[in-house]
């Protein structure tokens, strides 16, 4: 599909809003948040609400493409976990959805250095994406707490590898895709989307989706699908 | 007006999402993003965009009413504004809408230690707000850049009177004051919104503020209007 | 040991340089920075250059005490732990010690999902302090990558638990130890140190303990001694 | 002098502490913190507790000339000022010398937006160095309110001009520029400093210059005295 294929891109483009565009070299990376099962196996706790935007984008099949033609590419990827520990559920206070996700259990996991039951956990990577996680290009970074890398190691960790711009992409897009990437305008960084690589809640009456896609087209330089990522890596190769 | 006149606040419900409240308390806190005249007067940069919004949700009253209720209840006011200033205009990259901002010369002042042409200019404060300016409840802040707090001295100066509770007000709903309030939730702020004291571009096929309310409702612990706000201090003051 | 049988400590006072104090309350935490083998372990690999100075303060003693009286006193311990992981041999770029940390496979685990071989590595804590750190009391947060806690959810971890006030142990003073509590000044809290609860590198020519301990006495509220925070805790105790 | 003259720097290098140098190139910025004078004019707030070590340092004549080389090299200098406002003097807390700073009215400006009696005032640059703070390649910052940059918007500046290797300059070298220091390591950059352009305080028994000296060879990537930065710039200018 073509990023123009969603409406919300067309009337920001009859709209006149500048479109600034993203151009891939070799100080540009991708970041992912939360490619976990919580959220993308079909047993995890936000599938239900997320399933119907999952179903839509495409999403798991996209992000695996992301994540294939990272490596082809030799473009570093930077994951951004969400994980939690016993002791988060000793906090004195939560937003609305925090709440959600702990008594949920969402991402639980044992201790920070306890693995145990973690692997196929709700908190693990997706069966489709673990054939890619231990490359070369794969950077696992501090795992956020809320929505945002403020609390982890993802500017740094960027910047050590002298990545000036980024692509995101991952779950979910007006949570934790969105907390990302307004962080990391604010840190500096030129910024675009591969926004049919994510996903996001869909109720009735509620598209979050179609929310992020609005705020994300006014904020960044460039949204792209996966179909038309994979075509500016052409040049990006050629180059 | 009622915070559940808004469809997506009644959807929110239905759907089970938890709403934690919000109690005021005497370490609560007002933050107001940008209560300034290229928003909010007619000959503004940003008022074609965001008139519509402004004029359904009453924002110039709500917003000064919320300055008077500050006052009466000795409740801290913390003002984030935005400018810019000639050597932004150098930076090498922008994304969408800080194009438009610097095309536009929003928010633009002649330097950070010249004050010529600032008063009644796009970038100073909206006349109805400015006899509330001088009281000893408000406290100014570093300017922001983009649309979030991160470069700025807001979170120390909330820290610094202990402030740990914070209420949302200001312009524009899904930009500044959304990124404000996603910053301040990554920095342990417990945060609520008065809704209705903000407004947000309403382009055609782009209700940016029905799209900000979504993800609000989600984040936070609770959305106010004006006017629940107001009852809510009735408590508070009796406390 | 008391404070003022430091020089540094004797001629900030004779200089006139306030002593803001600090008042143990409810609100207080203390933070730990890096207890882990490779600075306190005979085998570890900065023991060489540190040794001196834990000699000196009796800081695993001291260290030990800290942690067994903020359990009897039911005060929460906020560990920070230094952890290295392969991808971060790859950066592009480092300080000077940074260097050398990485050269001496300093706090290396072998990933972040990745327990093996940890336990009793350099990177482990060290085992006299392990039989407190499974108590309610403890919080242990993300790993920080150069000295400070900015690539870390210490802060936000703080906060949710509505910590407004820090108490500062760990390893190294200079170091780690130091640029925590630079971070945390500016993240708002009031801050404190017992500073014989900490060690630093002692070389020809440079003592880095009485570097660190001259900053810290300008820039904190109140240096204490373990033997002074013990006596401080009785006032706490009987409020 | 050299940077070889001071017995810190000779100790590191007998120590093996490594070097890791720092090449100066087109990313480069000089970054300058509180260049006022309350530091460095003879009446200044801090001038009796600086005095000795700006004159051991020559650092008002090395500060010009950093000035002067940077604006022939076209090097971008970014100037990260201190200034205190009314309401920062109803701060509930203060760690030591922010005591000594509010008391002492350091930096004291009449307001955010109202620059009267600044000029000349203890808050303004000092005369020496304002034939240069309107070039093109000067730009001003958010001021700092306790020592560090996280409460400006520097970091982002920096970004949006593609810097990526700082040199820090200014005063005082234990205080606000190592602050900096910390914070800029943290957030990604290469890091070096021109220590003879900045002082510090030196009372009996806390000469916090060398202190400073200490830390910043072990954390950052190279100490440069002003004579071996301008040598540095002819290999600059040739590339």
């Amino acid at each position: 599909m073509k990023s123009t294929d969603w409406e919300v891109i067309k009337a920001a483009k009859e709209a006149g809003i500048p479109d600034p565009g993203f151009e891939i070299d070799k100080n540009t990376a991708i970041v992912i948040t939360d490619p976990q099962n919580d959220f993308l196996r079909d047993d995890g706790v936000a599938w239900p609400v997320v399933k119907a935007s999952v179903k839509e984008n495409d999403t798991i099949n996209n992000m695996s493409k992301v994540f294939k033609l990272a490596r082809e590419n030799k473009i570093k990827v930077f994951i951004s976990p969400h994980y939690f520990f016993p002791t988060d559920h000793g906090w004195k206070f939560e937003g609305a959805l925090e709440k959600f996700m702990h008594v949920k259990e969402m991402y639980l996991r044992k201790g920070r250095l306890d693995m145990t039951d973690f692997e196929s956990s709700g908190a693990d990577f997706l069966d489709e994406f673990k054939s890619y996680l231990d490359d070369d290009n794969i950077i696992l970074c501090n795992p956020h707490k809320i929505y945002g890398p403020q609390t982890t190691d993802l500017n740094l960790q960027l910047r050590k590898y002298k990545i000036e711009k980024v692509l995101m992409a991952g779950m979910s897009t007006n949570l934790c895709l969105e907390s990302h990437t307004r962080d990391l305008l604010e840190e500096g960084f030129e910024v675009g989307v591969i926004a049919d690589a994510s996903a996001s809640a869909k109720l009735p009456g509620m598209d979050t989706f179609q929310a992020a896609l609005m705020n994300l087209r006014l904020i960044t330089s460039h949204i792209f699908t996966t179909e038309e990522f994979e075509e500016a890596l052409k040049s990006f190769k050629s180059s």
